[in-house]
Parts: C-alpha cells; sequence; structure tokens
C-alpha cells in the first residue's frame, strides 16, 4: 500500500510503500543530526524512499545529494519522490550496490557520507518475510565493514561520515571507524525513554581528522505518558 | 605533606602523599563501577597510594587484591596503607612496570583487572614539575595500548577489565580493547554537571565474551549551586 506523508518543512512530501519500508524516527534524527554545509555534496548509502535527502533538501541544510539503492523498487520511488518534490536539480538517485561505489566514484568526492544501513547481522533478529524488508533491515546485501570502508574511499579528506545504528553495533563501528580513518568526533546516544538504556546511536566522524570526540546528552524519545518529547517534536516540526 | 582521610566506610583509613598524588573522584567512581564479586582476586595497574584497592576491600566486594605500581615512594605508601588497615591478607603491592607484567603472571591469571591509568599522552596537557605526577598523570613510562595488552594477557578467559579515561581517549580504548579481545560491555560517561559534555568515561570489558554493550545513564558529579549530586554523594557515603 502507498501513502503520501507531509515532510511538514516547505511543503516537502514523501511517497512511502508501507509493505516494504516507511521511514522510521531514526531517519529524521539523523538527518537533524548533520550538521549544515550549504555547499555540500552529499551521498546517502541505502537511501530507501530517500527520506535522508529529502528532510536534508527541505531543511535547505546541503547543497546536493546522491542516493545509492539496490533495490530496484526503493528506486522507483525516489525518482517519484523527486519529481514529486520538484528536486531534480539537487537528489539524483542511482540504482548500485554500496560495495561498488568506490569504483563508481573514484575521483569524484563527497563532503558528506550518511547512512542508515541495515541493522542486523544475518541470523539475528525476526527476520522478515518481505524480501524488501529483509535487504533493508538485515546485512543481506551489505556488511558494517563494505559500508564504512567504501565510505572513508568517497569521503574528501575532513569530510563527514554520519551514521545511525543500535547499540550492539557500536563497539564494531567505533573500530571500523579507526581502521578506516574516520576519527569519531561526535556520539549521540538514543534512549526509548528516561528509564530505559540507550538502544541506538548516533555518530559523526571526519575523514583523517585529530579531533577530540564530544559525547552529546542523550537523547529521549517518549515522556511518561507515552508522548514523544519536546526535543523529538522541535526535531519533527523546527 | 601527608594527611590521613577516612574513606568513610568500615573505619578505613587511608594516608596520602599531597605533594605527589592524591586520589581524585575518579577512583573512587571507578572502585564503585566494579561489580561485586566476592570471589574475585584483582590486579590494580598503577595503583598510586592503593585508593582502588583499599575501597573495593572496604566495601568487602572482592576477595583479594594485588597493586602494581613503579614508584618506590607510592610502593611505600602502599604499604603504610595496608599495615594502617590491618588488610595484609588481602592485599599485596608489588613495584613493577606494567610493562612486564604478563611475564609476571603467566599461569597466575585475574578475574578483575582495574586502572586508572595516566590519562595524557606525553607532550599534551600541562606538563608536572613533580616528576611522581608526572608519571601518574602522562604516558611517561606507559602507553595506553601496554596497558591494554598486557590486562587482556592477565586475565582469566571471561574475566572482567575497568578503567577510567578521559573522553579524548575513547575511540582509542574502544579500539584497543577490541584488538586485544577485550570486550566492551558497559560504559558510563561523566560529566561535570549537566549543562556540560562528558569529559570522562567509565567503562567494563570481558575477555573474549560476545555480550553486547550497555551504556548506562550519565553521571554528574556537580548541582548549578556546586554541590556534588545525589548519585555522588551515594556513591561516597553509602
Amino acid at each position: 500500500m502507498r501513502r503520501i506523508d507531509d515532510l511538514e518543512r516547505n511543503g516537502f512530501k514523501i511517497i512511502q510503500e508501507t509493505d516494504s519500508f516507511c521511514f522510521g524516527i531514526d531517519s529524521v534524527l539523523l538527518a537533524d543530526f548533520i550538521k549544515e554545509n550549504k555547499k555540500a555534496k552529499v551521498i546517502d548509502l541505502g537511501t530507501g524512499n530517500g527520506i535522508i535527502p529529502l528532510l536534508l533538501i527541505a531543511r535547505d541544510k546541503i547543497e546536493t545529494a546522491v542516493g545509492i539503492e539496490i533495490q530496484k523498487a526503493n528506486v522507483e520511488l525516489v525518482k517519484e519522490n523527486i519529481e514529486l518534490n520538484n528536486i531534480e536539480e539537487k537528489f539524483k538517485v542511482v540504482e548500485a550496490d554500496i560495495k561498488n561505489i568506490s569504483d563508481m566514484y573514484k575521483t569524484d568526492k563527497f563532503d558528506i557520507v550518511v547512512t542508515n544501513p541495515p541493522y542486523m547481522k544475518v541470523g539475528t533478529g525476526k527476520v522478515n518475510i518481505n524480501e524488501s524488508k529483509l535487504i533493508a533491515r538485515h546485512e543481506v546485501m551489505c556488511k558494517l565493514k563494505d559500508v564504512i570502508r567504501n565510505s572513508s574511499k568517497i569521503l574528501k579528506e575532513y569530510g563527514y561520515f554520519y551514521m545511525v545504528n543500535r547499540v550492539d553495533r557500536f563497539n564494531e563501528s567505533i573500530t571500523l571507524m579507526n581502521e578506516y580513518k574516520i576519527n569519531p568526533t561526535r556520539i549521540k546516544f538514543i534512549k526509548p525513554d528516561k528509564n530505559k538504556k540507550a538502544n541506538l546511536f548516533l555518530i559523526e566522524g571526519r575523514k583523517l581528522s585529530k579531533e577530540n570526540l564530544v559525547i552529546e546528552h542523550d537523547l529521549e524519545v517518549y515522556k511518561d505518558n507515552g508522548e514523544y518529547t519536546e526535543e523529538i517534536m522541535a526535531i519533527y516540526y523546527n
């Protein structure tokens, strides 16, 4: 089933396929976590329906974006979203495997790489019957190491890497980022509510930088009454 | 100058040399962060005046402790502290270089390694004129890599590693722990107050374990009025 949602920013809208994969709060938080850089050329690895570039462009935070997506049906959806919002000049989608992007972008590097990669290793978690959801959520097509290694290759020197992932992939993420010379510079943990442990984290890294790491205050998603916290509401509607 | 402080636990006291190095809140928080294991054989790498083993024994959290210390004057002070508290059976101090401990403890492994290592790389931070403080605070004698590599060697399988360090050494700590098969299992960031960024972190790792990481809630040290928070008071006096 399809539905069209308003992104609550400058009239931007998004078409989603509810059978396959709707954007989640993780993508919204990741887009918000990215520092504004109006001249930035951005690449989104595993763009899904294009939500992250759409949010970045709707907020006028970046110059242009390329979305990499391996699933043909998603690529078609992104194309519709680009057309719907009249942003053909700002956002291109490319049907490709993340594992091949360092060959595709040998000379043409990026200021920002952003990714909301599959969180789960194959063989963990509830398996999705729907193949499209399976690819989006599990590392069927692409492992974290592929994502981070290729990100480093296509980043300019001092370019920024942004990712959201689950806390159970945190150690591996830090270690892989250090291995591929993306120095972690900013981390924000996300907690379902103030009494629960963090289950997700947002991370910023910078290629070849020596900057010190900053740990931002934890973001809580829900209040005790089950409503979104003010911080979440501000991210959605500001 | 010397002074004797009450540890506020079961009448335990500690002699400190105020010219060289008094225990700080970091050691108190680290001792508190260690999970109780009444059968544990513990080694403290760079024990200083012995504060961490003293706190662990005063609280009856562990069985026995060995303190490794490279500075002869500190070793003498630890001996006085052991005698003062009548814990010769529980706490031994050994004058040794952390770099040599894996040769010293080839067969005799530990359940818990704890360390409050020098935070600063040589050539960073304010240089201490006092040589004793210099060794304690800067990596003159021992680098983080030496500490973590040797910790892994002297830990039993599934043994626990505990460390406090500065956030600017966080990335390196995670990467080195993963390199030497100490899986990070628990992290707690410490903030001077609720409005400041974390400057220290406590970390627990477990040798060869596959457990998932838990991020604990941040610990704030001071309230707005400059007093210790309730959480800190509870750690000091409970």
